[in-house]
């Protein structure tokens, strides 16, 4: 079995940038007797986040269970700003912010659509963080979210409408989007936020699909990025697995297979590939 | 043979706008000395030109060919300021302007958005007089214009690039080019500047066109606006002619057909659409 990982593996430069800034509080408070929490998980990704809360990270569910005199850090994609002050007001916490700065832009661009008088189309996913706390910085209620044409149906005719897309969506959604959107307004202004390292994520694996038998994608399924590169791989290749760990690997998938591809999102360690790698090995 | 002739026929609102100008202006001065010039056609009908070259509109091809102490009409497709403003110097005239005011919107959208410091892409054909006036709007030499996709791949990555698209043309063809514009900016605004009546008229054409087994399409040669119509009619229907008058019409065209449909551009008259229909009633 010829076994082939990505060229663009390892974490992107907004989760690098998260895990050590997290890291250096966890750190700097070993010592000392504050607690750490963050609202929901750092990163998407279950390994990585079980890690950190080992090492005391508490990722709370509901803001409430924060509490006073602590650190409080805001995860990779975001957070409302509604949120954020409300927590601050609350719990009056040392506020950390990990905001990918990717994702600051796409959340300052949505501000600027607003401020000119926009209706604002995010395009992402209706739950995910990223998206919600993007959507905190549309200044009024004249905004909407959509995950697919279908959505589209419901937007009224605007005289203007802007567009910002989650940073790690695909260009193929960001134009099926667009032209359908074109229906409803004259004046469309488009903010492309994608991320760039999303882009060559998807570019790779796309061709390591056309040239493998079976491509296994490594990742959290709650990691949009991941979800898309498993999506892309699918689309061109019957033989796509999206798994979170070498542990879910099933020796009947590599029956007859020649060669396998490893791609991975923007928040799985490269670790985590060769693992993959191995344990393909090893069958 | 049953004959249907399309719901939107005869004039649009910017071709009957300019003919009454046109009008007014050669009654009020049949008892004066005064030559009227216009440069090019006031629209883009053979039939409509001649005659009005018969009640005395000089139609002059270039500039030099325009006299002192004359009227200058500005034709219906707009001119390039720069041009006006050389004749105006040069020739002192009384300029009557006839100027669609969509056409006027779209001149007036190109320089918002050179004033913006977009790269301005200008969507339409290259020598059509309506494009050659709107390019005259952008303050630099910071546009394009693009008739295809292939044209796209010339164009530079921009930081911010806008488009407005000649008034007859069609909305897939704003849709393809602003695909691929995506792939050359991350900040695109888009006016879409297609005038309704293209609209309506491409889609009641396509509609007759489903529906009939032969389609006449009625209108000048040189004017775009028709030649979209019959685009649109011949992807439907094998069977479509574009045609400038009844004099054209070939009875072998009708052999083994049930249904005919005839449609027109903003500015082919009723008259020519008429005409069709009783000629086919005739074969």
């Amino acid at each position: 079995m010829e076994i082939i990982i990505t060229e663009y593996l390892g974490y992107c430069f907004g989760v690098k940038r998260a895990l050590k800034l997290t890291g250096e509080v966890i750190n700097n408070n070993r010592h000392k007797n504050k607690k750490i929490f963050t609202f929901g998980s750092i990163i998407n990704n279950p390994g990585v986040t079980e890690e950190l809360s080992k090492k005391g990270l508490i990722s709370v569910q509901d803001i409430s269970e924060i509490e006073k005199n602590s650190i409080f850090i805001i995860r990779s994609h975001g957070m409302s700003p509604d949120i954020i002050n409300k927590i601050r007001e609350k719990y009056e916490p040392e506020i950390i912010d990990t905001t990918c700065p990717f994702v600051k832009k796409a959340q300052a661009r949505a501000k600027a659509l607003s401020q000119k008088g926009c209706f604002v189309v995010i395009i992402g996913n209706k739950n995910h963080p990223e998206v919600l706390g993007i959507r905190g910085y549309i200044l009024n209620k004249n905004y909407m979210i959509v995950e697919d044409e279908k959505d589209i149906k419901t937007i009224p005719q605007n005289k203007k409408i802007g567009v910002v897309i989650q940073t790690t969506q695909t260009k193929e959604k960001l134009l099926l989007i667009t032209g359908r959107l074109l229906e409803k307004t004259r004046e469309l202004l488009i903010y492309n936020t994608i991320c760039d390292i999303t882009g060559k994520k998807q570019d790779s694996t796309k061709k390591l699909a056309e040239n493998t038998d079976i491509m296994i994608i490594v990742g959290g399924k709650n990691s949009a990025n991941t979800s898309h590169l498993a999506e892309i791989s699918r689309e061109i290749n019957n033989s796509t697995y999206h798994i979170e760990s070498f542990q879910e690997i099933k020796p009947a998938w590599f029956r007859n297979k020649k060669r396998a591809g490893i791609s991975g999102g923007a928040s799985t360690p490269v670790k985590d590939l060769i693992d993959v790698k191995k344990a393909i090995e090893k069958l």
